[in-house]
This record gives structure tokens, sequence and C-alpha cells, in this order.
């Protein structure tokens, strides 16, 4: 089965523009190192049947994996598992394995002189309240486990919006996990031009495209203030050195074009 | 009638890891400004059909006002306005106010020096051929006009992703468009408290927002590396001075509880 990968952010600070989510554009960096390419991010509120019909949606439009960030804490705006329970039908259940990481937590925090109290109060309880089924991944940063459901073969890992937090799960917990789906070869480059116009390069794509098949080629203007094309051109296939082959050729014939274009 | 905004930002450059979407931010914050505030955001790769689904979605759910940012440049890739067309069962045409805008630009960048020829290709006139009905809006930044279209109310606006030209048109053909959908009042306010734990914080909101309806408490760690909690309070309602009022005294109540709880 292929994978294919969706990223649920949740969160009213992200959508009031209090903060910038950098948390998706990280897990998606991650992924494409292990060859593993997302195909829709939603950004919704913290909200329980938003939360739930994003989870359906993605699911409908073929996700098999589904990263959620943000809302695991112990504060009532934190729904992010409401929303995954509902979105299943399953109940949530205090899960023993999650409170001892919870629980180890905050003595850990204490003796280190971070926190006054060890004590699991209902809030920091709330953290180990999962989804009936769903293991807790551990996390040594922060007070809430990430969480993992795995529902005939399509798993939803929810990660804390913490970067920190959600960076050390992701690095400890979920690699071996991810490393079972990478399938198949990818390769890419980027060429930068020394053009200006975007549109006198349009009918070389189309071109080039058409007498390779099998590559993808993005332009991209370059960042605000700054003048050139980026060409990113990549592939993806089964042999590792047929899609790098596949990758050079294009890049080669890109720039060749172009000399020849704008030398006329 | 309420407005409801969604917006989705279209490219695989963001789902591929190569751009950090930073328009989507800058929009929200646009709006925040005008006291308008944003549902939902999606992002979806360059297809027409997950362009077409995703604005569907977006309506479905309530969205009567929706952004889309990115694609509508002279290369294959850009393919937003196909995706738009598609979604309302729209024919796409060559809009003459559109190619005026075009032919404008490109005579303009061309006498400027900044491109070689001004001649109307095919690639450029692309930029031009808009789903019937539709509007464009003026771009003096770049060669691309944003693209305006009403059907019943519901109004969407798609911007390039170029955040240079969609600053540009947001700035100088929407703030008047946007301040007619404007309601009620909005105040908002940011406490920050020197605590080191988010879940000691948790009984204290909850009870705050019990005893003051209408507002809306949201904590957040402060960024990673940094120790203390940010509580972000807002109100929304019918009079100014009512929502402010209510916001300061819920953060006066919310420092004093912290204080009597933290000195005990």
């Amino acid at each position: 089965m292929t994978t294919q990968i969706g990223i649920l952010i949740v969160g009213n600070e992200i959508l009031d523009g209090l903060v910038l989510d950098t948390n998706s554009h990280w897990i998606i960096n991650q992924l494409k190192a292990l060859k593993l390419q997302v195909k829709q991010k939603m950004t919704v509120r913290d909200e329980v049947p938003e939360i739930a019909r994003s989870l359906r949606r993605l699911l409908t439009n073929g996700s098999n994996l589904i990263f959620t960030t943000g809302g695991l804490g112990p504060t009532h705006d934190d729904k992010t598992l409401l929303g995954v329970a509902n979105a299943f039908g399953l109940p949530l259940e205090l899960n023993d394995d999650a409170l001892k990481i919870v629980t180890r937590q905050y003595a850990d925090l204490h003796d280190r002189g971070v926190i006054e109290s060890k004590e699991i109060t209902k809030a920091r309880r709330k953290m180990a309240i999962l989804p009936k089924g769903a293991k807790p991944l551990d996390n040594r940063v922060g007070g809430a486990p990430g969480v993992l459901l795995d529902i005939e073969g399509t798993q939803i890992i929810s990660l804390p919006g913490v970067p920190g937090e959600l960076m050390w799960i992701f690095d400890n917990q979920l690699l071996s996990l991810l490393k079972v789906r990478v399938e198949g070869a990818f390769a890419e480059d980027v060429i930068y031009l020394p053009l200006r116009d975007e549109s006198t390069l349009a009918p070389i794509i189309d071109e080039v495209m058409q007498d390779v098949p099998g590559v993808y080629i993005k332009s991209m203007v370059k960042p605000y203030g700054e003048s050139g094309i980026r060409l990113w051109v990549s592939s993806s296939g089964q042999s590792q050195a047929e899609v790098e082959e596949r990758v050079n050729r294009v890049a080669n014939l890109l720039v060749k074009r172009c000399e020849e274009q704008f030398s006329e």
C-alpha cells in the first residue's frame, strides 16, 4: 500500500496569527529525508467537531498516515485526542503506560527544581487519557506523551505543539515506524537561473517535461527582493540510479535550452 | 451574514518543504486588524481535482470568503484558476481587463529594462484567462492579476504566491471590499506569567472562564528555550467598550488568582 500522508495542525493560535506554524514544515522535511511525501495539510481551531471532521476528510482523501500537531496539553483548549476519538467513534480511557510517562516526567521536572509539585493533578492526568487502543509515545522533554493510534493499517500520530517536544518524539520514537513505510526511490535537484521573467521559461519547461517523462519541474520566483528563478526538478520511481539519472538529464537539458534561448 | 473565512494555500513547494508558508500568517494578521477571523486553512498540491475538492470542502464547512494563495503564474504548474473554475462548474475565458493588466505590466517591466520582450506570449496570456464572471485585481508588482469571483455573496479571492505581489494586491485592492464584512467588536490581551508549568494553570483558567462568560483564554508555552507561559485573552461581541472591559477584567483576574495560588 502506498503511503499517503496528511498533516492536521490544531490550534487557534495559528489561525489567529499569534504563532507561525513551523512544525509542519519541519515534519515535511524529516519525511522527505525518508522519501515520504505529504499530500495535504489542514489547520483547524481547537474545536472537537472541526478536528474530527478534518481527520475524516484526510482519510476520505486517501491518507493512511496522519500527523496531528498541537492540542495534547493539560488545559481546556487542548482537544486533539477528543477529536481523534470522536472521528473513529472510540471512547477515551486512562492509559496506564501514558500515566507512567506523565508521572515520570513531572517527578523528573520536580527533582530538577523546574516545578513546585509532582502531584498528578486532574489537569496532568488528562494527558494520559487516550482514545481506546492508542499507544503513548514517550516524551522526555515535556509532560504530554505523543499518541499513536493504528486502525487497520491507518496510523494517526498525535504530537504536541511545542516544537522541542514534537521534534524529540519524532526523532526518538517514530523513525523505525516510518522507515517501514519507505518505498521506491526519489531524487531532486534545484537549479538557479539568472532570469527575471518566469513567463519566458514556461514553454521550455513544457518541452522538457514532454521530452523526459517521469519528472516534475517546479519554477519558483526567488525570495522577495532577490532576482532570479529557481527550478526544482524531482522524480520518483523504483530504482535510485534511474531517478537520479533522470533528474540530472533534465537539469542539464534545462540549463542548455535556457542558454540557447537567451543567447539568441 | 457572519463572515466565515477559509484560506487555501496551493503549491507543491510548500508540501515538499522547499518553502515555508508565511503568506497565510500575513493574511490572518491583516484580517485580524479588520476584526475578521479565519476558521480554517488547507494546503494542497498543484493538482486541479485537489484544488477544486478543497474549495468545495471549505464552502461546505461554512466559508463564505475564501482566499487562495499561489498558482496564478505563467507555468504549467500554476493551476489555481483551473481548480476554481472546476469547483464552480465555470468555463475559463480570456478576460479583457485582466489582459490589459498583464499587457501593461509586461510593457512596464520591459520599459524598465527588467525583461527582454514585452510580447504577450501564450504563457503570459494564460494569466488573463479567468473563470467566467470573475474580475481581475490589479497587480502592479508582478505579471499575474489577482482574481475575485463572487457567487451569490460568497467571494473567492485568488492571490499570487509571491509575497510582495500578494501584499500589494491585498493592501491596494481588497481593503474596501473587506471592510464591508467587518461586524461587531473584538478585543485581546496577552499576559506573561513567570510560571514553568502549564498544568498548574489549567484549573485557574477553567475557573475564570466560568466566572466571566464570553471570553476565550488560550495558554501558550513560550518559544523553545524560554521559560514562562503566555495567556492570550480575547473576546468578541457587539460593543467595543464591553469586550474591552471583559478582556481587562479577565486579565486582572488571572494575574490575581495566579498570585494568590503561587504565593501560598
